[in-house]
């Protein structure tokens, strides 16, 4: 079985590029259907377990008070790990399948024994804020520019946070990564092509 | 007038990608050449040339002692400046010429105004490694893969110093350049048809 995953800068394109890799290559494409899939097991919404997913963890952390060591008692908490524990089992049987691409998630991370292709798609940050104003969702209409700046930097911490917490590797750090692509350079068909090729050599 | 920077870990194969490169665009193709017209022009010795603008800067830096500010009187400093000067001259001069690819020498940062598409190739440490010793130079005769692989960490540590003393950015880091690619995923083919019609985008 091979996996390829696709870590991505908020507005960089790494969601276009995962979906048109998986078609061209014949492959599984996973991406909200992991939420969609958790959300129906847990019987919890799936903005909730999304929310859960992407913005855990807050700054909650193991605390010492004195010489007694104990977790801070926060539901949340428990249940973003208990999310996190699913999400990790759920991928690994998604990768026994058979070949796959998985955006997001830490799926590197998870699937590690596998040895996935591992890419982290990226952009600059103009031409992330353009993407994204030409995609409004419609919780964004009427945001300006300066606004879409600041939610894409925002989210890239959080992901960044994130990957962190839960890897212990550093997200968006070439050496976290087989292959970090600049979607500003060529074309996604340009990309998807070459990729197709690469895949047979790692 | 096109240009493209090459900017490479130790035994990644940058240097390799980068001829075929400009073979493959017909382009000029710019490296050791740097180095021998500094020689040539400041009647140094090759070697000598190589040295300063590889292994400078050690730590001499500016220093302030009690209210005045002067520099380490090191004459090797000033000639290392000197030539890092010369060749930022003749980079400049180079790129005036015509399209070309460019490796090393903190070229995208001397040509920062013309826009360069600045490609970093990297490798995982096993594989430069390897690299390296199917390729020795007469002067690593009989070097084990474990002093290779010393030799290699000391000139990334180089490598980073120098770029980072001379243009003030991260060496290695995602946000210095266009694209980061691993010459470990696909082939040097593969890598030049593609960037073949990638210069056409940026």
């Amino acid at each position: 079985m091979k996996v390829i995953t696709i870590g991505r800068q908020f507005g960089s394109g790494g969601r276009e590029l995962g979906k048109k890799l998986a078609k061209a290559l014949g492959w599984a494409y996973y991406d909200r259907e992991i939420i969609s899939a958790i959300a129906q097991k847990t019987s919890l919404p799936e903005d909730y377990v999304e929310e859960l997913l992407d913005k855990r963890p807050t700054a909650i952390y193991p605390v010492t008070s004195g010489s007694t060591f104990h977790m801070t008692v926060d539901p949340h908490f428990n249940l973003s790990n208990q999310i996190y524990a699913e999400q990790s089992n759920l991928i690994k049987t998604l990768a026994d399948k058979g070949n796959c691409v998985i955006v997001g998630r830490c799926a590197d991370h998870i699937l590690r024994d596998r040895k996935p292709f591992r890419i982290f798609v990226y952009a600059d940050i103009e031409r992330r804020v353009a993407r994204c104003m030409a995609h409004l969702r419609p919780d964004e209409e009427g945001m300006t520019e300066k606004a879409m700046k600041k939610k894409i930097l925002a989210e890239d911490k959080a992901r960044r946070r994130y990957y962190r917490f839960f890897t212990g590797s550093d997200w968006g750090e070439l050496a976290s990564y087989d292959l970090c692509l600049n979607t500003a350079v060529g074309t996604v068909e340009d990309w998807v092509a070459f990729l197709v090729k690469a895949v047979e050599t790692v």
